[in-house]
């Protein structure tokens, strides 16, 4: 079970994303192992990954890393995820990486050119979303804008928060010393060139860190607050934050308030401990798809039998086939790898599964029993599967919205139909749960239907007027 | 067979449109019958309910129509359309109709107060397309818009055409009688009440007509041109001009380019004089929907008995549902009655009749052969045609576009399957066909489904970048 984030806002041009992954990392290491931070994975996928991943998820499409500690190492690791998430990444080295990271900053100039570029650091996680805000909010000529939180009290590892003072939505101080503040720096900037000129006037003083660049750009009046207020994101710096990064992906694993009865209470649970353990191998989302859809139909082939036993055993598979179903997109979401292509081969697999199982319980039905109403009965019910979801898809093009996930669509949901099929069949009564929850999925297309006489389309998307909408008939 | 115009653009507030229905209609009425001009049918809808429909069609919602001449008949008649179209239509009289279409203008003074508003003639067929495009582009506080069309070569009834003369997108002269002219009225105007100011200094200089209203306007810079060359419009003045709106309407009936084989060389051109016969009675375009669905039941139970004279009156019959199921979307075009939700049902019932029609013929087969395939061939068969409208259905949610109308998709196409089961039918070999085009069908969704896996979202609608999109198998 699989939705890729579709409804994307129109088309930006995208600036190039600085990626500062020059530094040593020197917490976090202490408790982990000895690998470079960028290379840490979390989750399945390098911090180097990730970083890359949420700037592509955001629509960034070129990247320049500034390297320093293990420039090497980092180097080829960038390099793998250039690969394999196609995108293009340029690389600078940062020789003065050690003084701070304001130094590391400067060794990009020569990648950007006059153009204005995101600036971010490697080992900060954030959301899509927190992205777009701040790539439909560009810099003016000599202006750095930066992403600021103001909910400071929810901010992760707070004593750790380089601190700002948003006047009039210009940053008027900013550091980690500061007595008033009323928002938080989230390590995200759209800068334009100004930002060299900050850094190279904070060395002259003998200051190198990113923040006193931002300070000497302040002074002048340069720095525009983006209020990114309610995005999480989260400095992967310590051992604890890395844990609260773990947690977040697990949380963000879940698609939310799309799953049917028996998919929340009992394919979710395990199939978000099966996608954790998962995520540690090298299956990619669409392996798992492919694998949920062979057992499927190897669980039919089981049904499609007249021995009981064969049936237990194909009905605990199929159950299992559709709890796996699941981790398909929980890993998509764990790894950054959503896509369309992918939510399409699943959607699309999940008909075939549905179909080959309501056929193999009629087919192993008929040669039990020579009653004439066998084919038929079995051939309606496992239409009503495909019937619903035909009916929800039309919906959404007709009405331009999802269909709701109320209790009828709820009823009607894969989750449940297989479940409902998987205990039939362990009981010896497929054929009765194939045709109890066929005519259940009917009742539902039914009403689906009738609701959709009644539907008005959404005025906010579409100006069609409500007089030519209601049915004459 | 009905697809709704469903992609029109963010909602605009729409302001009222005042309706000029005052006039005798003297041109029409002496070719035609002794019916007031707003009573006459064109394709089954009389001439009022037309003007009223282009404009609901295109965004507006309230009504001001000026009565004149035949008041009560004329008032009788919107009064009918604002019940079925179930909209606000407000009426006024103008007492010195007879005196010219200015003085009708007037007369709308007090119902539209002081707010812009649409005018247009009764007797104008008009696109919404031309409405929608001047609604985009409303009057400043002291002005008046005029749609108007460049290309006057191809205006029906030339010599009675109102020339206008736009210069640097206003208008400088406008007249029949004018000698140097570059465009010409279309009757369509989106005013501020300065045009009332235009028409009381006409009053005053003894000159009645729009035309003398707007010639006052645009003699002080206040008339705008709106250009809409290339939209169809037509004043529907004489006999002549009635038989080309009469020739036009049947032109839009054509949905354009979706039509499978079957259905653009045969179904097509007998559905069109079909819903041409249809449109002259009260049957709405879901009463034909409901028509070709039972149609296509009945059939299938011609097709489910072992009679082979039964199966070629059943061939015959799902045959002609098919043809009457091109009426629906044809009628609902001629009469301006399209809905998402006629859409919606038409689709919808469409897939039960596909399903009930495969079920038949297999229950006919299994009952005349012993054979064990019989059952799962012909289920198979038929899940293709349910796989087909689903998988179209979802890469148009998946990719945020329509599936071209390729040759694969014509060879999955319901008026396809339909002609090739009827034809079998006939023939003496239902199964056969069925097997066949089922068959057939399986190889288009398998293709459908690999190209969907290879698909790009389109950078225009949606902010997905490339690099996230490939599969990464």
């Amino acid at each position: 079970m699989r939705s890729s984030d579709n409804a994307l806002p129109g088309a930006i041009a995208t600036p190039v994303a600085v990626i500062l992954a020059a530094g040593e990392g020197r917490r976090l290491r202490s408790g982990r192992s000895s690998l470079p931070k960028p290379l840490v994975r979390l989750r399945g996928l390098s911090i180097a990954e990730r970083s890359v991943a949420q700037l592509l998820a955001a629509g960034v499409e070129r990247f320049a890393v500034v390297l320093g500690c293990d420039a090497t190492l980092v180097q080829h690791e960038f390099e793998r995820v250039a690969r394999r998430r196609r995108c293009h990444i340029s690389f600078v080295e940062a020789a003065n990486w050690r003084k701070g990271n304001g130094c590391s900053a400067l060794a990009a100039a020569p990648l950007v050119g006059n153009s204005a570029f995101l600036l971010t650091m490697v080992d900060h996680l954030l959301t899509p979303e927190m992205i777009r805000k701040v790539l439909a909010d560009p810099p003016a000529q000599d202006e750095v804008a930066l992403a600021v939180d103001h909910d400071t009290e929810n901010v992760f590892d707070f004593p750790d928060l380089t601190k700002v003072e948003v006047t009039e939505g210009r940053i008027a101080a900013i550091g980690k010393e500061l007595t008033t503040w009323n928002a938080g720096d989230t390590g995200l900037f759209y800068c334009s060139t100004l930002l060299f000129d900050g850094l190279a006037k904070a060395h002259t003083h003998g200051k190198f860190s990113l923040t006193d660049g931002i300070k000497e750009c302040a002074a002048q009046g340069g720095v525009r607050a983006i209020d990114v207020t309610g995005e999480a994101w989260l400095d992967v710096d310590t051992p604890e934050a890395f844990r609260e990064g773990i947690r977040r992906i697990d949380a963000a694993m879940a698609k939310g308030g799309e799953d049917g009865f028996v998919s929340q209470y009992l394919n979710r649970p395990l199939s978000r401990r099966l996608s954790m353990a998962l995520s540690r191998t090298r299956l990619t989302p669409n392996h798992i798809t492919l694998l949920s859809f062979f057992m499927g139909l190897l669980g039919a082939v089981g049904l499609a039998t007249t021995e009981p036993w064969s049936w237990i055993v194909g009905g605990i598979v199929i159950q299992i086939a559709s709890i796996v179903d699941g981790c398909d997109g929980e890993i998509a979401r764990i790894k950054l790898l959503q896509s369309p292509q992918g939510a399409w081969l699943d959607t699309v697999l999940d008909r075939y599964s549905d179909v080959t199982i309501g056929l193999a319980v009629t087919f192993a039905a008929s040669q039990l029993h020579d009653a004439v109403w066998v084919w038929p009965a079995g051939f309606a019910a496992t239409v009503s599967f495909l019937m619903a979801s035909y009916v929800t898809k039309e919906f959404q093009i007709r009405f331009h919205r999802p269909y709701p996930n109320n209790l009828i669509n709820k009823l009607k949901r894969r989750d449940l139909r297989i479940f409902v099929i998987a205990v039939g069949a362990v009981m010896g009564q497929p054929l009765v749960a194939l045709l109890v929850i066929g005519s259940l999925t009917h009742l539902a297309v039914f009403q689906i239907l009738v609701s959709g006489r009644h539907c008005t389309v959404v005025p906010s998307q579409v100006n069609r007027p409500r007089c030519t909408g209601p049915p004459i008939l």
